[in-house]
Order: structure tokens, then sequence, then C-alpha cells
């Protein structure tokens, strides 16, 4: 939380994601004269990590997605509730939050600039998220405080219906189908390809299909990651998984152990 | 460390990182007519964040200029001890580190390939750490290790002397005063301007210089940040300092407390 919530160096790293994005948009599409020609950034059904495919816009309009929680909006409030009375997440706790913790967010630094932008351009601004359909009024709420909005459920903004799995894919097809999405922005991998959440992957494998595959150019060009060090899918695995084998070290000062 | 140095989320942000100081290299600096009118990016003497100076490039060669730690190249050795002794950071520790752990290291994703390529394109590369200078050729030979080098000492690899202070920016006007610095990466804030580090500015006016200067739009474009939210100068301050008070929510259905 000091680092995400706190510390310039993070709030650097968000202004860069965002910079990023709008420069992506300006030059990589902007200055293309034939925009049906615009390659699409959400992976066809039917692709794999190691054989992605991606389709031609056609005559969609175009659009970038975006998650919300810590990609467009700080949960403040929520974060420093939860510091405080020192319990972990609690879906209970989160679904009061949705509900009533509107005015107490902020947005990540450049998203708000990036989105005004972008929509300015011409590109349609939508939402993916897993928070709670029964909430789209509030967080509709939420991001018109932050800077962010507007934002309308079942157009610009997609919420998990009750009882609908945490994945993303099936409304970002839903969405790929009206618009040509290109390019997409968030703080999990699960923002851009369920393919990444594989549950038998190991740690080492998932990490390594970002940079080891053919997905790696998208990051920075198309695909938009912000920090969170905080919460979410990033943060699992003992040593033994983090680090690789061949790069242990035992301090030849250490006392024996 | 889960997130840093297991996750595909870091592995991302690095990669969008290394992807962004490429292209800014290729598009902004390589496709300028007159390179004598290119910006350094090095605040010039006498700046402060509110009213930073930049000079021209001259005829000075050009370079981009680096942090290693957690920039360039993951410590992957040390840090795994670090976790498993349960200790915290221990300054002999490290320097037994710097002397002896040059093969248990890697690459941060994406720096080989940027470096490799930022060099092929004529720019020398420079590496400015607090790493101290009396392990020179250890340091040299880990990043030789992880696919970043060559570095030289006092050429391209200023490095920290005995009894020198912490800070950065005299070693940065030294490069400077031979070459041009058109880009620069770093994990902290103290890579790319000592004045972030004023020892009596609050957290969150350090997290506004940031963003709320015109120093801003330099982020993803001639200043690159990298991901640490494992050590170093982010972290740091209580729930008060993190958090601004207007956005303080309580959990109207948690027990009383």
């Amino acid at each position: 939380m000091q680092y995400l919530y706190g510390s310039g160096e993070a709030a650097a790293l968000s202004l860069q994601a965002y910079q990023a994005l709008w420069n992506y948009l300006k030059v990589e599409i902007g200055y293309r004269r034939d925009k049906s020609q615009i390659r699409s950034v959400v992976l066809t059904p039917g692709s794999t990590l190691d054989n992605p495919r991606f389709e031609t816009c056609g005559k969609r309009p175009l659009a970038v997605v975006l998650d919300i929680d810590e990609t467009a909006l700080l949960n403040l409030g929520y974060e420093r509730d939860e510091a405080a009375s020192g319990g972990g997440y609690d879906a209970a706790r989160w679904s009061r939050w949705e509900q009533t913790g509107a005015d107490k967010v902020a947005a990540v630094p450049g998203a708000a600039e990036a989105l005004a932008a972008a929509r300015r351009e011409g590109f349609t601004v939508i939402f993916n998220s897993n928070r709670s359909a029964a909430s789209a009024a509030q967080t509709a709420a939420a991001l018109d405080h932050a800077g962010l909005g507007p934002a309308a459920l079942f157009d610009t903004l997609w919420l998990r219906g009750e009882g609908e799995p945490s994945g993303k894919d099936s409304r970002r097809q839903k969405i790929a189908g009206r618009y040509c999405i290109v390019a997409m922005a968030g703080d999990q991998l699960g923002d851009f390809s369920d393919l990444f959440n594989a549950p038998d992957a190991s740690i080492a494998a998932r990490r390594n299909t970002v940079g080891g595959t053919l997905l790696a150019p998208l990051w920075g060009a198309g695909w938009f990651m912000l920090p969170n060090p905080v919460y979410g899918t990033a943060l699992k695995g003992g040593l033994d998984d983090i680090f690789p084998p061949d790069a242990r070290w035992t301090d030849p000062g250490a006392a024996p152990r």
C-alpha cells in the first residue's frame, strides 16, 4: 500500500502506462489511413498463448477497454479501511464498499487525462470489471467522481452478473462483437485474456507466457499494464516458485543455520 | 517479492517500460534530422522540480543512463537469501553479495533486448549505481552474466566511491559532461533526480512532484520507471501519510471498534 497509494515511484509507473496508451492511439492507430486494416488486440476464440490470433477491425467502431479497480480507479477508502481494521479481503465488506464508497476514490495518475483524450479522438471508452452488476449505478458514480466517466451499463460499462464466473473473456467477446478493441488496460493478466490464468500453470510458466511468447511485443503496444502489488493473481507462491533454482545464493558470511 | 520476481504482471510492466524506452529512442530521437537540437533529459544544475530546465545535445554523443539493481538486473540470489533468512536489509550481506553473486542474477524482462538495440543504433549505454566502486569487476561480471554488458568503470559504469553520499546527481553531471543523456531508466525517483528526495517533503508532496509538475510528461518519454515494491524510497509512511483525508471511508457493516 505504501508503494501503490503513497509513492511517487508508482505514480510514475501509472503515468508512463497511460502515456504509452495515448501515444499508441495517436501514432499507431490515429495515423493509419485505412482504419479497416487496424488490428484488434483481443485474442480471437480458439487462440492459445503460444498461437495467438487477432482479427482486423473491418467496419466496427474503435474502442479502448479497461478494467476499473487499480487500473483506472484507486480504491483509497476501502484499502485504508482494510489496513486499519487489520483483516484481509472480505467479500461482504467489498460489496458494501461498492454500494457506499463512490466519493472516496481517486483516478489512477494519468487515467483521466488519457481517457478524455481518447474520447476526444473518437475512441469509445469501455470498462470491463468484476464489480457487481447490482452496484452499476454506484460504480458509474465512482467513475464520474474520479473524472473517468461517463459509463453506461451494457454499453460502456460491463460488470459481473449474479452467479457469473470471474473470467472476463465472455464479456470481452460481447464487447468485441460491437466494437473493435484496439487497446486494453489492466492491473491483472486476466484483464487481457483468461488464458493467462490456467489453473495448472506453475508460477514460473505463467510468468514466462508474458515475455516468452509471441505476446511479448503487445506490452506497451496495445496491452497496457498498471502496477498493483496490493492484491490479485500476482501474489502467489513460495520461495521455490518465485525464484529459479539456478539463481540460488547462500551468504558466505552468514552464521550457519 | 511474489509480485516483482514471480508474477507475470510485473514482467509485463518491465517489458512495457523497455518497449517505451526503445520506441522513444527509435521514434523521438532516431527520426530527428538535426541531432544537435535533441534535448537532454537530465535536469541542469540550478533546476527545481517546479522549474525544470534541460539543455540541447549540441555535439555530445548520445547516451542512455540506467540504474542497475531492479532496473536492469534482478538480484534473485540476494533476495531469496534475505527472504529465507528472515532478516531485513543488511549492508554487510549486500557487500558480500556484490562480491560473490555475479552468476545468481537475471536481466529484468525486456532490458537485455532494449539495451542491445540501443547500442546497435549507436547510443552509449551507461550504468549509474550506488553499488560500491570496490566491486566494479564483479558488478561488470554480473551485467555480462545477465546479457546486459559490457560496462567499464568510469566510462560506462559509474559506481559509488568510498565515503560518497548515496545521491546520484554528481555522477550524473559527470556523465552529462561527456555525453548527452537522452533517456534514463530507474526503479527509484533518485535515479532521475536527487531533488525528489528532499528530506523535508511529505509523502503526499513527494508523490505530487511526479504528476503535478512540468515533469509529468517525461514519464514514458525520456524517463522510464521500472517496478520495485520490494525495497527503496517508495516504502514509507503510515496510513495518514499514504491515504488522503478526504477519501476516508468507514465500513458501515463492520462491528464497532
